[in-house]
């Protein structure tokens, strides 16, 4: 299963995986979740927001068990995060089969579109169109590197883009969506768990820092007459590390676009993206309040025009107590609960449905980069964990 | 004759201009030359590499008083650096026929290809090979930012690639070389005079660092476990303005790239371009040796691996005294000796053929922008002293 899936989207030179919304690879990944589907007996269908479903049992019956993740991937991504949990649940659903399980509610496999937001900027879009947490409207706004809009991406590779919004009668037939993801962090790594459940999803945002000064030329012009934004967004870069530090959050300028980007040339403009998260909400609110603070008086400083706009922003997440001990119930004290600072698709459903997240050690705690990484051992442990969940929740 | 170059290669949003070698708007300021050469009755030739030239008289007689500039521009540059050398030639010629003055020597105005180097990252490519300072087999290891090379693009716009190299014959045949440019800084502004001369071009290279750190997400690493190369870039920056205060150069980076460039990842790669001249040879390793320095200090202490390669170099270029001493008797002392942190086409033919230069007068410093300016009667300030020169040089 892991064979056919792990040459698509591959680049050679990285290593990594660049498997984007509504891009060649990403249809073929969808072909891959349909024909493990079909090899399965599961009915397998696309709903109005680009979203795979592979059922079993009639849907229309309601309180669905529900498991699945995204195959989508971040530039030069890892293996694991996201397909781990679409192979995990097939692998959980033979696992039940050879274990003679029968279930008593209908079960689907889902593979969410988007997730990673590597396209379009926006993560998670698939269900948070479901979920009536993005409306067709915004959804139509996004563009991606190229200038391509959504609608124009999904028509070009045989989508409606008429038909996206929010889906509550689907929803509506889900008793409980689980969600098993590797750990992007090194929580059960020290712990020495193999597999954690999700407590809470950390609230985040991204930023767009815009640094304005005036372009010349870079042999020329004294140091004295400069009005140089790289160096205001180089204080800043500095200045969200140390905030990041004090507050117990983490702060981040992964993405940056200058213009001209000459080598000969001070840019007129540097732009860079803030990804900042934290436990708590106050913290947030302190870290990012200190970084735009101290972007500000460097700006001032240089005689920097400088606008910030909050692109995204996600509250906290509290995954639902009573699926989160039940699962604990089911796994009998040997899973242990751990917050995480990574968005999914599963808290994006909170809050519409009960969900909730299983973990899979990640030794390394390296994600978004080909160095991530999961045993064989630990994979295992996860299917078996996932199908005792699902056995718990679903079957006789 | 402005008025018909102006629109060519205009970005509408920015105001800036996108005149870069060998594509549709390089054309179409070729075309512009041509016309204004036939216009006059010059005959108009295009060399080996590219540069084009205008003739008065045989050019095999030997002793040839020769001008100009450069068309093509800077990302987003403005409209005087480059074209007002060639505008100021054609109108010189214009104002010398006006005088009823007779060349007595073979005179010729020339447009130099790919001086900005904007396209391929290398400055004065025309020159340089012309010169003999670039070898066809380093030329055609230059891309462009789409893995385009310098010989591919020449093709596409129907020249041979296949002849570039030396032209020590062609060389051979000037006896003085005029460069007239918009001045890049203050100087003139300072001291009152619309024009000056130039006495040397700065010492000044381009360094590229490669920061290479881990990728990694950007809301799930903890802070300890990250080797972020983001952050030495900002702090090497930094680093740059401080040290080329301190020893009265000047440093900057305008230009970088990320990997994988994603909001929600740590980046694996920064790589910056350094652009650092001075004064003195002396002044310039003391200032380049320090930000290296200080880049890998802050690379050791990050878990950062740091590459630093020196892409160009130009050395110290001083301008022929006797030339230089010549323009000044010409022009009465009307015009004060100056130096300059830029490059130009003068700089790398001046170890081959006596060269000088000229500047006119830029009341903000600003150059390489669409604020780059020059007031008209300051243009034409230097068409006067351009024509004074010439006449001296190589009229009756």
């Amino acid at each position: 299963m892991w064979a056919d899936l792990a040459t698509i989207g591959r680049n050679a030179d990285s290593g990594g995986y660049r498997r984007y919304a509504w891009t060649g690879a990403d249809a073929d990944c969808r072909t891959w979740f349909q024909e493990q589907a079909e090899a399965r007996g599961l009915t397998c269908e696309t709903d109005r927001n680009g979203n795979q479903w592979a059922w079993l049992g009639d849907p229309s019956a309601g309180d669905a068990a529900v498991t699945g993740s995204h195959l989508d991937s971040v530039p030069d991504g890892g293996a694991f995060d996201g397909p781990l949990g679409v192979v995990s649940s097939f692998a959980a659903l033979d696992e039940l089969r050879r274990r003679g399980a029968t279930f008593t509610k209908p079960f689907a496999i889902t593979n969410f579109g988007d997730e990673e937001g590597a396209r379009f900027g926006l993560a998670c879009v698939g269900s948070r169109l479901t979920a009536g947490r993005l409306t067709k409207a915004q959804a139509y706004e996004l563009r991606d590197g190229d200038g391509v809009s959504l609608p124009q991406a999904m028509e070009a590779t045989g989508y409606d883009p008429d038909a996206i919004g929010p889906d509550p009668e689907r929803l509506a037939r889900i008793g409980a969506f689980v969600e098993l993801h590797v750990e992007q962090g090194r929580a059960l790594d020290l712990s020495g768990d193999p597999v954690g459940i999700a407590s809470a999803i950390w609230p985040h945002g991204r930023w767009r820092f815009d640094f304005r000064g005036e372009a010349n030329h870079a042999g020329t012009t004294r140091l004295a007459d400069r009005r140089d934004p790289m160096l205001t967004y180089a204080e800043t870069v500095l200045a969200a590390r140390r905030e990041a530090e004090l507050a117990g959050a983490v702060a981040t300028f992964g993405k940056v676009s200058v213009e001209p980007n000459g080598v000969n040339a001070i840019p007129s403009l540097v732009r860079g993206w803030l990804d900042s998260r934290a436990p708590e909400q106050s913290a947030l609110d302190v870290v990012t309040a200190a970084i735009e603070a101290a972007a500000r008086e460097h700006a001032e400083r240089n005689g920097i025009d400088l606008t910030v706009v909050r692109e995204s922003f996600t509250p906290v997440v509290e995954f639902e107590h009573a699926l989160r001990d039940e699962l604990g119930k089911i796994l009998g004290g040997r899973a242990p609960l751990l917050g995480t600072g990574a968005g999914h698709d599963a808290g994006i459903l909170s809050e519409s449905i009960p969900t909730a997240m299983l973990f899979v050690r990640n030794p390394t705690g390296v994600s978004h980069s080909p160095a991530e990484y999961a045993a064989e051992d630990d994979c295992l442990a996860g299917v078996i964990a996932l199908a005792d969940v699902l056995e718990g929740l679903a079957c006789s």
